[in-house]
């Protein structure tokens, strides 16, 4: 039972939170009092009463999580460190500003901020994510609380999160929807109808209770109910008010997303009963288990492949994390229904404890893995490459968050052959590679694939310890093995397999296309004509001074030949290696010419070769252009 | 009452279909004989008594519509194509061939598919898209049906079409979903569980059947439920086996996406009852009427803006759709609910019956673009430019479907400000140049963007209209008005700001960094350094020419700054000017020395000058660039 004291300090607590967000919105002159204020008695109870976490020490396993998926509500969020001390009143104020933390949208600047939010949709499946790492792999007690607005659940990505949740009987995951019924533009698709958001989350399997969001021994019950059940996530529906407490805000339209003017600053604040100094002490997690152990760390044995064998890296993809599994037990597998296709589904078996599968819901996929690396594990994911674009926003908020992940999209290219263009990934080099601090890698032989994933989990030692997004791109067919199990391949370089002081052209490939180069190396040899051979098996950061060198010793003939389209990908990175930036000086030497070759027009079903000569990205197109370029025929333009 | 006669042909015909997807995958050596026949009752009565097609005209506009969302069961597509006697067995067996209309997953290459599928979870989206159409614009009564998979069900963007199509009460929308139980890797989240889907079918508001989709009266009685319901969209999930009526394939795992081999086939057609040879004769739309007229075309009235006043591009978008929308009845607008952000919401109150809110559900909305396409309507869909990365799997599928679409994201680049990087577009011109047959246009006055979203929409006339996906990205803040009214900006040009004969470099921005550029050019010039500045408004395709004759003109030295990252975007387009491809001469001229000036570090919250200065992509920054290379005191590398 509630006593009236602990809602008059809940009571209290709120008030502030909603006069410290008009403040710091008021101060900065842009931000979302409203969407905070809706919330703040929520909040206020979360806070005083059901939260465990330590703040001083964030990294302590047995916190709960809390994450703002409405994040533009950021102003209640710091209102809420400042009202748990940990902020100060003056850095509050700094919202907004350049250099202050305290950005327009959480971001992971503060030690308390696991992810980034402000692309809606996107904190549920997050949290689906740690709560999978919480119940399976740590095995601790905490829960992970959401708070979502209203709107954002016209995200589909929100209903895969409910799909998932229910389907791993995720009972340490609570959602909290703050129904006010404004968007930004108008009423929302469902405005304060509670019960068929009640009815939708039902029929995915969670326990759905509606409230009264402003009413504080409802709140109360909700939060105990959420913390009690033991078989399935919960989520509370929040009748809520925006602008909750002033008159000339709450529940009008029109005031989403703007700040107060000092005036109508200084009303509210009365109205609202005058600034409170409100610090409370945050209940620290009862627990002091330590997560669970999964495994011992045992050294790494990759697979190695005889030269000339045939496998696909697709193959070697499979086979070396396994390895890498076997080796590392923080190593977390997801896939999205495609797992025979990737060949994760080795891994799969070995540990089933440690892979997730995340049926054919990509953006769940990448959340889940942004989810699991908040709570230090390494998680690859993995599906065509195709289907990646299906989470791209994803990815783009995973840099933000600036998170560790690790994904592999198979399938990559023309050379997939009959399935046609709807299962070719031809657009995920440009895509990736436009993705803050990511690492593009594309191996083209199986023993260059196993040594690119143990680089990716950081085998190598803390040292190289690759962060951010790193990108691996397989391919479907079976390609010869060229390289020797010992060689190295140092993320950010090359390999050149031909260089002579004859070398009239420098052909780059990488993947499925440098065999092809290699045959045309072979055809050209044969008319007397040498060539230098480049893989650019990583594509970002691409090995700009090899190419340099390159360029100067064939006479700056460079042939870049890639199954992708012809913009963002292997042959803009080429490009780029010769150009200057604000850290790096462009090129200065002999006369450039660079040709690419990719792929221009949409592709059909077909055999493998069949569509690389048509697209012109096999052997016959590299030593047509070749000939062309050294025969000096291409054309003045 | 159906017949036992009618029971008889039905049974009949579903038999063929099996066969016949299982012998045309079987020549090509691959493909889903499986999952086309666990839905072959439900295509034998569809096709026998629902479908109402004219297969002679498929541009009739009463012809109801079929969308296979589970494009992997193209082959039970191309067999009720056959059985409908508009493609010879011979080209049935052509299957996945080069040169084939029958690809791996079906596109419109047949002129009675309207859309490409493939990517799992588009179909419905798409087919709410369709039915808008339907319903609210051409007001004819025509039905749309969809064949899902269950796999696909877990994808978000399915759930967003539940939602909307509820919300919009499509009536003519009717789903099917093939409930086989069996994945590409094992079983599905829900198995057999049809009360599952139907449960939350319900709750989304739709009519849910669950049907033995073996059972040829249950499908007759759901298809007549559903064209009889006139108040929402139905559901029918359908309990079926995967390879149905094969003893060695029904409900049998691994058996996904294999073809039969030689013998198997011959042992599955003799267990089917042998080959039949039966046409039949689908009915034609009863309906004769023509689409609603929404309008009369009225010739176009752009707005104009007077030099030095400043509008953002983004309000010269609204203003600009607006009077297209006024000029041509059948531009039809839909947003991701922002429409007060970039400004869409002028056309919506104008024309609220042209104009569809997708709320935040960017999927649908793209989807439901690619559908009001294929009803010949031009539909214009907007949002943040951060916030169309969420449907980069609807636009690179878009292309598939050769689908004619113009999409705009406002709020593009650092140059937003406050908000933070969750909100800024930052890899948006990397994603849309990596689009097959994409535009992508970048304007930098409020002038410039009317002209150019007049040829977005074919306003010179059909000659200059642009087909496929064309991408508009616009810019938060007010920038000032530098041209006149009266110019005219054709898509693949570009206008030289500042030329002459003393020109040291060339400097090329476009949107927010053209105005920097200009400002650079004023302080250059008072230091007694003329540069060319190009503003550079068709990112793709570029103007080669006139970047290749600036490179001539200004000893080769050229900075491209932009507000992106600094891969795959206006900097790469123009390096890409000055690279070959198998229809291009790379340059061959002075020696070239191009600096890329993008954003690098991750961005924060800050006024919008401070971060284009944070950013090294403002005027000081040209400044100093232009200095550094035309001083020649960049090193040699």
């Amino acid at each position: 039972m509630t006593t009236q004291e602990q809602l008059n300090q809940w009571q209290e607590l709120a008030q502030q939170l909603r006069i410290d967000s008009i403040r710091a919105t008021t101060v900065a002159g842009s931000g979302h009092p409203t969407s905070s204020m809706s919330s703040a008695d929520l909040m206020a109870v979360l806070l005083s009463k059901y939260l465990h976490y330590d703040f001083d020490h964030p990294d302590n396993p047995n916190n709960d999580r809390f994450i703002l998926s409405k994040g533009h509500a950021a102003p209640l969020l710091y209102s809420m460190y400042k009202a748990a001390g940990v902020i100060s009143d003056q850095e509050l104020l700094s919202l907004r500003q350049l250099g202050s933390r305290l950005e327009g949208h959480p971001t992971p600047v503060f030690p308390w901020v696991d992810v980034a939010t402000g692309s809606l949709g996107q904190g549920l499946p997050i949290g689906v994510g740690v709560a999978l790492a919480g119940k399976y792999l740590d095995q601790l007690p905490y829960n992970i609380w959401v708070l979502l607005g209203d709107s954002e659940t016209a995200e589909g990505s929100i209903w895969e999160a409910f799909d998932h949740a229910s389907h791993y009987s995720l009972d340490n995951l609570i959602a909290i929807i703050d129904v006010n019924r404004l968007g930004q533009r108008g009423q929302t698709e469902l405005g304060w109808n509670t019960q068929a958001y009640a009815n939708r989350a039902k029929a995915f399997g969670w326990q759905a209770i509606e409230i009264d969001g402003h009413n504080l021994t409802e709140i109360d019950q909700a939060f105990s109910a959420a913390v009690a059940v033991n078989d399935r996530p919960t989520v509370i529906i929040a009748k809520t008010k925006k602008g909750k407490g002033v008159k000339t805000l709450e529940d009008i339209g029109g005031w989403h997303g703007k700040a107060l003017k000092a005036e109508q600053e200084q009303q509210a604040i009365a109205e609202l009963g005058g600034e409170r100094h409100i610090t409370i002490a945050v209940d620290k997690p009862e627990s002091q288990s330590q997560p669970a152990v999964l495994g011992v760390p045992q050294p790494l044995q990759l697979p190695t492949y005889k030269k000339d064998q045939k496998v696909a890296t697709r193959r070697a993809y499979g086979d070396a994390l396994l390895a890498l599994g076997t080796s590392q037990p923080d190593v977390i597998v997801l896939d999205a229904e495609v797992s025979n296709s990737t060949y994760a589904e080795d891994f799969a078996e070995a540990f089933p404890e440690r892979y997730f599968e995340m049926y054919i819901a990509e953006q769940q996929m990448i959340a889940a893995a942004v989810g699991l690396q908040v709570r230090k594990y390494k998680p690859f994911a993995s599906t065509f490459a195709a289907f990646l674009t299906r989470a791209y926003d994803f990815v783009r908020m995973a840099a933000v968050s600036r998170a560790n992940i690790k994904l592999v999209g198979s399938h990559a290219g023309v050379s997939i052959g009959q399935d046609g263009a709807s299962q070719m990934g031809l657009e995920d080099l440009a895509a990736f590679r436009a993705v803050w601090n990511s690492t593009v890698l594309y191996p083209s032989d199986a023993n260059q694939t196993a040594k690119l994933v143990a680089q990716m989990s950081d085998a190598y030692g803390k040292q190289s310890d690759r962060t951010g997004i790193v990108y691996l791109r397989t391919t479907r067919e079976s390609t010869p093995v060229i390289y020797s199990s010992e060689e190295i391949f140092p993320i950010g370089g090359s390999k050149t397999l031909h260089r002579s002081h004859e070398d009239q052209a420098t052909v780059i490939g990488a993947g499925i296309t440098l065999h092809e180069a290699l045959k045309a190396y072979e055809r050209l040899k044969n008319e007397g004509i040498k060539v230098r051979v480049i893989d650019a098996y990583s594509v970002k950061p691409i090995d700009v001074q090899t190419l340099r060198q390159a360029a100067k010793d064939t006479n700056g003939n460079l042939i870049v030949v890639e199954d992708h389209w012809l913009e963002g990908g292997l042959g803009d990175a080429v490009l780029d290696a010769f150009a200057g930036n604000s850290s790096t000086h462009p090129y200065k030497g002999s006369q450039l010419q660079i040709i690419k070759l990719a792929v221009r027009d949409m592709p059909t079903s077909g055999t493998p070769e069949e569509l690389l000569h048509a697209a012109k990205i096999d052997a016959d197109a590299i030593v047509e252009t070749v000939k062309l370029q050294v025969r000096q025929l291409v054309g003045v333009s």
